[in-house]
């Protein structure tokens, strides 16, 4: 494997993560010197890389992830965001495998964005729906194509487009996962829905769980939001963290809660200090 | 707009190409110094970076072509592949559009392959469906990951695998688009279902509106094989032709004669030899 440093290395034009967006990366909130929740996103870079037959050896990763750390590290209590983008690396033209390819790691070091505020945000829905992936579902790879385009608007109080299936069902953020709370359960969408099977997600998952909450994987249709039922939407992604949603397009939104006490649940977890 | 030479530079490790796929290519045979079909590549270029609000002028991509045929043209006769790859150029992390981008275009050239022999090729189907792209449907955009897993498998006698939507349609191959013979129609999938509207898609439609033959954009059905007014299937993309197909997995293809004569038609307008 090869890695490359973004503020020193530059990639050559035949690698296939440009061609193809045949690669996968991670964006890692570091606090200081340490990174937050970064088992969890070596796993899954490590679990998608095998689905995607990209050959990578986890003690490399952790090592560059600790020169990272010492090259990028800001003083304690300083936020920043580390990022990783894994790629197979050279290869000719089409989209066949190269028999032996040699992968390459990259490394960049950016502002982290603030935590959004405790009170909510609001959201609105993305024009298009959210193709269903397939093959690469729940994988954070590089085709964030319909990401960047459902981004577009996103500007002012403005702090998310939601993006749904073919038949008003919701499935995820640009960049977050969704969970919903619905009588005494809570809903989110089963990671085959998904374009992203977020980390912040899993960690919301595993808290329910050894809380003993009941939790279904099912799509979350639109119209459940006019239903007595509905408690509740939270945002989430590992960057940033869980956020209440108190409006979406012209509505506002209940905020039961056990919304509230799960947004702060997960943040405490992550090690989100606001 | 920055223009950058495969064999001469490198690229920035910021580019929104490599970190979402954002940007678009084509793939252009040459005939020596003679790019073919290429006011059609231009204008799908053009035309889909309008759709990506990617900004790009019609005349610096013409005399960046010419550059590039004085700069790798073979000798006549010698048939080689220029590919140009059009980012968004660089950005900072997040999905949200730079506010006043520099786009890139990379220029490259590549071994020709081969054109198919006309008596035809085998396929097999790909094994997970080709996302509803939506937004991105038809657009030869750098998110192609879903062609690169398709492709897998495909090597020995087996020319391309078929996409299918999720409901058994056929929509394309993984590098080629699809017509099929059905009574006295041609049938072929809608833009609004394909990952890539080919340039030799346009020219085999322009070619039968001329004729006043008869064509329907519908999603063709795998049962449709096993219908008697089923007459053949034509795959086809801009570097390599048209060719028929006689085999799908185990079963053989009718292959009428108004197949092959498409097949040779659109071959001979594209101005391919053999």
């Amino acid at each position: 494997m090869d890695v490359l440093w973004a503020d020193r290395d530059t990639l050559p034009l035949d690698d296939r993560g440009l061609a193809y967006g045949d690669g996968l990366f991670e964006t890692i909130r570091v606090q200081g010197a340490e990174p937050l929740l970064s088992a969890r996103h070596v796993q899954r870079l490590i679990s998608d890389a095998h689905r995607l037959a990209i050959p990578v050896e986890e003690a490399t990763i952790q090592s560059v992830m600790r020169q990272a750390v010492q090259r990028y590290g800001r003083s304690p209590g300083a936020d920043w965001v580390l990022k990783l983008m894994l790629t197979r690396g050279s290869g000719g033209r089409g989209y066949r495998l190269p028999a032996h390819p040699t992968p390459r790691l990259i490394v960049s070091a950016h502002e982290a964005p603030p935590i959004p505020p405790r009170e909510g945000v609001a959201v609105a829905l993305a024009s298009d729906p959210l193709p269903q992936e397939f093959a690469t579902a729940g994988m954070k790879s590089l085709n964030r194509l319909p990401q960047v385009l459902a981004s577009q608007g996103l500007e002012g109080d403005l702090w998310e487009h939601l993006m749904t299936d073919g038949d008003g069902g919701m499935l995820e953020g640009t960049r977050t996962n969704l969970l919903a709370r619905w009588g005494d359960q809570w809903l989110t969408p089963p990671v085959a829905s998904l374009a992203v099977a977020g980390v912040a997600r899993s960690v919301a998952i595993d808290w329910l769980e050894r809380e003993g909450e009941a939790l279904r994987e099912v799509s979350v249709p639109l119209s459940a939001i006019d239903d007595d039922r509905f408690q509740g939407l939270l945002l989430m992604n590992s960057v940033t963290g869980a956020v209440v949603v108190t409006r979406l397009g012209s509505q506002s939104l209940p905020c039961r809660e056990p919304v509230w006490a799960l947004r702060d649940a997960i943040n405490h977890r992550m090690g989100l200090n606001g």
